[in-house]
């Protein structure tokens, strides 16, 4: 018997389950999984505190480490999950890596590049256009931010400059 | 007596010679420097088919490397100097990292995002705008690159959809 299609929430619960792992390092919880032919081949979280490295964002990891994986910077048979609208560097990044499908869970008004800060549909210029939905477990993948940004704000000042919301 | 104080010209011309390894590599020809300080804390140029990495774009792997030298991701006084325009996912690591002064050589109408495809200093919500001046050096930076596709296209066709211009 042929196994059964997963489903595009299966695959972002398991992005989902990286954005936990984030969290559980202190991190903004932003989780993505890179999926080829019903696999997923890469998954990955936000470690810009721990790396200290602005682009150390769950989609740059993800897909550093699927075309690792591939050995291929091209991406083309390739879908990415991500938690979270993407911001500018990253959606440039699944521009460039020519990722097919784009599923992402909850929008980010304050920097997302997808639909918010800019639109990278209507930049006709770019030379490829991923395939996009959103709205993939939004409940759960807004919840895990917001809760995550209501305890910084309980904890003293000293700690906060380190995450300012703006910068996932 | 004091250091002569460096010219934007002077760091620019180590950004050119980064992207003339790029190119001697067969690597889309831009390089880039970060500045701290007036000591160049970091090198790169590009290694997209060498990686086989998409976002091994000069700049992403400068602001890297400065990242891992001063152990913060906050690039908050350091610049940097690139030959090409940066597209949108550079121009976006950019703003993440908080890079002070931006200096680029030659513009690129095709993937450009900081006067061209889009304009990054028109989105008023990114939490920060470096300050921007192009023009550096910019005869040299563009003769590199339209050497290198000059070049690319005497050659067979079976190597050329490695190098579409548009990536760069």
């Amino acid at each position: 018997m042929a196994e059964k299609e997963k489903t595009k929430e299966y695959y972002m619960s398991l992005a989902l389950k990286e954005a936990l792992k984030a969290r559980d390092m202190d991190e903004v919880p932003v989780g993505a999984v890179v999926v080829k032919d019903g696999k997923v081949i890469a998954r990955a979280h936000n470690l810009r505190e721990k790396n200290q490295q602005a682009n150390a964002h769950a989609e740059m990891l993800a897909i550093q480490k699927a075309s690792r994986k591939l050995g291929t910077w091209c991406l083309d048979e390739c879908d990415l999950y991500v938690t979270l609208e993407p911001c500018m560097m990253c959606a440039g990044a699944i521009v460039l890596s020519r990722i097919r499908n784009l599923y992402y869970g909850t929008d980010d008004p304050k920097a997302g590049a997808i639909e918010n800060i800019i639109q990278i549909r209507t930049i006709k210029r770019l030379n490829h256009h991923p395939q996009i939905e959103s709205g993939i477990l939004r409940e759960p993948c807004s919840e895990i931010l917001t809760a995550f940004f209501r305890e910084k704000r309980k904890k003293p000042k000293r700690k906060r400059e380190d995450f300012r919301k703006n910068d996932e």
